[in-house]
């Protein structure tokens, strides 16, 4: 493989080894990978989240790219390691569901459980199989070994539900489904759904005890420290602050609600 | 171009796909880019923040290296995209004042507001220029394309005031202008201006409510959990706390006041 | 060198310029280098957990490797700036300890003291040898300069006293030696002291005011939220939580006593 790109992810954090020692892995078998975070802040165990960041950022990538993730609650247990080949990319991580979201984006051409013992370190400990196993695998498939060299042919994986919004006669019904960093509420209500719902009919949005007029284009069409409401960059309806936190001041939390009002 | 380097500095935190979705993009245009982080942690919308740390790191990269910037609360706003370029490097972001303390340091060849949209994202959101246009720029830049490709020549841009001390007879009065993770009060006073108005006269040091004698070499100067001032590694005064947290001493925070008093 | 590797580890943080100008020095003299962060959030002048945390991590690297390490209370102060050659690995920092638990595994071929000021930086600030001295070292010897050509031999370094577990009569005392991102609690008692120890016994384990009967083999034997004592990642005997945080449970820190008591 020429330029092999590895990205990772996982709820390690950066203050311990743990990162370190799987890139170390992966370099001892391919030094020429290219090695990119997408983030380590992951909440403990919170495979939902992952999930929600990978399908954010994968995409982005080029064709090519092993996309190497670990929130793996159940490490050491029954969960199944597993490899997902899409027309586009290779993920690497264990069958829990942390997948799930980036499957609704990508046409799965292959998936194998992996078992291929030989290409883990010669001891995978039951706790750190991102170390011992997952990053190992991505490091031999950055050397261009094909996929069915790693296990088993599966056909079907773990997924999670993820529950679009109701429509209720006139109102529709979402969530909140990510808090980012600077406090703006992403909601599991996409762009195109919205616009099928709302039909030019005027409306508002209900979140936490406030209640929002229309979208609008960008955080600078509202006032300084001002609430709105608009599609964010992922293309789903977002609640934000203009140069503030929407988190802050609607103390509003993952998987609250926000009600779409038609007039 | 050889070995190309992009850095990336942001107030886009490290636990969302933001900071990695940049990354994609700009390896899919050019993967065989070194992309290093200057910080992500930039206080969000501090473009002053953001213009400090900045200019304490970009002059030890390579000439050559595309420095990429994006502090930007006016994102699709009024304010332009900007690319400057100097003897020594790229800078592409915002026309917001964040390159402002950079340009005290370095001189400018060509100035440019990026307006040819064929080397953005074919869709640029509202919220997320980082991703759609700056990343996208900063990739075909690696591969060598000329800058006045990018879009319209310009010859002024945005600067940040960034006030000097003032001198009155008897003292000098700068302000803390970064606290590190240390816990150190990073000044605007210059090691020369400094040594320009003590000119050897015996002098104190007032900040918060504690008295400073004089200036060390070094941290092992002072006893251990003792307050002392020195010229830190940017050149500039700065008050420590030997093995301890000068901020969480003197209880300041950026932007208060620091008095060289002479005896 | 082809392929030069150079990890970082330091207590810099990741807000400031700090380790990006460290970054940008290494580049600068061999833009080769593929630069790995081990981690830059070891406690301020915290060399114990430094040693800790690179002794995790390093051996994970591909042979050739060169570590850079930069846990320094002392900068600018008597301690020597050091480069240690094992059968390896290169390892580079300030010689006060922060290689003490890595030489418990690797042997050590020769060491230098730093003294030719022509691989550093022209002016070496007294606070920042991370970038003036350090950074430029692991740069030259990513360029492939002999490890001789850096300095004086020298035959002994500094090494923090690293106590093992003690044992009494029917008990063996450790203590907690690193709390990880998950809270999870790693003591000083390695897999082969304890087998050693309790020979087929049965025991339990003390620790904070509660008890653990045995050892699990993964998190996945526990209960959701129960406690566990289990053999980690790195061989080390550690406390946790299935899908919890032991760290907030038994409200317990680093140096806190573990007993393991014969029945």
């Amino acid at each position: 493989m020429k330029n092999p790109i590895v990205t990772l992810l996982t709820d390690f954090g950066t203050k311990d080894h743990y990162v370190a020692s799987m890139k170390g892995v992966i370099l001892r078998i391919n030094p020429q990978c290219t090695l990119i975070d997408i983030t380590h802040q992951i909440k403990p165990q919170d495979v939902e989240e992952g999930a929600f960041v990978l399908a954010s950022a994968f995409s982005y990538f080029p064709k090519g790219t092993i996309h190497l993730a670990v929130v793996d609650p159940e490490v050491g247990g029954p969960r199944d390691p597993i490899l997902i080949v899409t027309d586009h990319y290779f993920f690497v991580g264990p069958d829990n569901g942390l997948f799930s979201l980036v499957l609704h984006k990508e046409k799965v051409k292959e998936a194998f459980k992996l078992t291929e013992n030989r290409f883990f370190l010669p001891k995978v400990s039951d706790t750190f199989h991102g170390r011992d196993l997952f990053a190992p695998v991505a490091g031999h498939l950055a050397l261009g070994i094909s996929p069915k060299a790693f296990g088993r042919r599966i056909d079907s994986w773990k997924t999670l539900e993820f529950q679009g919004p109701l429509i209720e006669k006139k109102s529709m019904v979402g969530k909140v489904v990510h808090i980012d960093s600077f406090g703006n509420l992403i909601t599991n209500i996409e762009e195109k759904n919205l616009g099928h719902f709302v039909r030019g009919i005027p409306f508002h949005i209900l979140i936490g005890k406030r209640r929002i007029e229309g979208i609008q284009r960008g955080y600078w069409e509202a006032e300084r420290g001002d609430l709105l409401a608009l599609i964010g960059s992922s293309g789903l309806l977002e609640i934000s602050v203009n140069e503030g936190n929407a988190q802050k001041v609607l103390k509003v939390k993952r998987g609250d609600p926000i009600r779409i009002q038609l007039k």
